[in-house]
């Protein structure tokens, strides 16, 4: 754990070899990192993309696990032959791939008893002792086992299900961040923000990304911290800098 | 190494807390994975995204290099402060970090004398012995050394660079893919599924997405393998199914 208190980090594990093969471009971790910023004060620090494979899962999950102190994993928990994500979950904590009764009983209900076949019954599936995240879409649920949190690949149920994983969360202090978009190159401003960021080292992390829009090109500088008044000084000293350097800044 | 000798597998290391925080959706590994397929028959087979710190890059990059033919990072080859990656990479082969020759040439004679400043000096900035990618774009030239190819985070530099990556690269088969849009949900056919991928298990992979799209939801069987006989014989019978089924096809 990290000295101040209220850092509480997470990483995303995405099972799928849609994404992998570059088929499907994914949202989720924009999503999710957004999302759990904001409203738990949760940083992402880490990102996997892993094919459909049992054993990548298992040494997967038990390295993120240890790491931090919340794993997302998204994907790979529907009814088909490929959705291996509860199983294997299960085989990493050595924990019971069983029937889960409350989650058998949504599904059941959701579906009908005549319609309620095998492969719906298999997303009652899951490690035992898990906990349901309820979904307000599809019914499926998903599920939070010790630190990992299994939620759904396609982005609308996922988007939908984020709010049921709340009450199950720590929650630190959110990252506030300020953008300053430029009209320059980084090699022109890269020595007085490097001064800046030593500077700031402790509370302050400057990012310096080029980008081309409308035809011009520039440079968004953007600070990342908890300490709203540090960004603030931060901020304003990097524009004073713009500001010697004749720089114009970009309005949104 | 796999059994099959034509099988070449990578992985992508992106290095970034742009992508991290969601302040960016990444497009790269899209964009990677299926040049690599396409024009060298490489897979990718893992993707992780990491922050700009000095100790995660060296630990990831030592794993990686390890577990995959190749390593190809993105991010944190520009001048500023937080462009560490050849300078970590540097660190994990335990090779120097120093000027190449070739790159200070490119980029002094690209800015210009009297422009060359420490910031831009920097690209020119990395593992002893690494081969030059060249850049098209603006010059900055990304880098190979061993098995790991360092290539910058912007997309349209970085796509305009992937075909002076080719030269170095081992080839293997393409993997082919076939999909297969239907109007059902996945529920409805998975055990069918199931029964084919259990029948074909040795050189397809059949993956299946639900979608939405004009207001209907609807199943995307993907079948991939490497051989596009036994894909046309897989993917005949699950038509077959669909039409026993009495499930629509989607056309495109």
């Amino acid at each position: 754990m990290p000295k101040n208190k209220k850092k509480v980090n997470a990483a995303i594990l995405i099972i799928g070899n849609e994404i992998l093969s570059g088929r499907t471009r994914d949202s989720n971790v924009s999503f999710i990192s957004k999302w759990l910023n904001k409203n738990c004060g949760i940083m992402v620090e880490e990102v996997r993309v892993i094919p459909d494979l049992e054993k990548k899962i298992v040494r997967n999950i038990l390295e993120l696990k240890k790491s931090f102190r919340y794993v997302f994993t998204t994907g790979g928990i529907g009814p088909t032959h490929d959705d291996i994500t509860a199983k294997s979950i299960s085989k990493a904590l050595k924990f019971k791939y069983e029937y889960n009764k409350k989650a058998f009983f949504i599904l059941e209900n959701y579906y009908g008893k005549k319609n309620f076949n095998d492969g719906r019954k298999k997303m009652a599936k899951m490690p035992r002792y898990s906990k349901l995240v309820y979904n307000p879409v599809s019914a499926a649920p998903g599920f939070i086992i010790k630190n990992i949190i299994s939620l759904p690949g396609v982005p609308s149920i996922l988007q939908a299900m984020m709010h049921n994983v709340k009450k199950y969360l720590i929650k630190g202090t959110p990252t506030i961040s300020k953008t300053l978009n430029l009209y320059t190159v980084e090699s022109n401003i890269s020595k007085e923000l490097s001064k800046i960021q030593k500077k700031y080292k402790k509370d302050i992390e400057i990012g310096s990304y080029p980008f081309f829009r409308l035809g011009k090109i520039g440079v968004s500088v953007v600070l990342r911290g908890l300490k709203q008044k540090k960004l603030d000084r931060c901020f304003s000293e990097i524009k004073q800098i713009a500001s010697l350097k004749k720089i114009k800044i970009f309005k949104k």
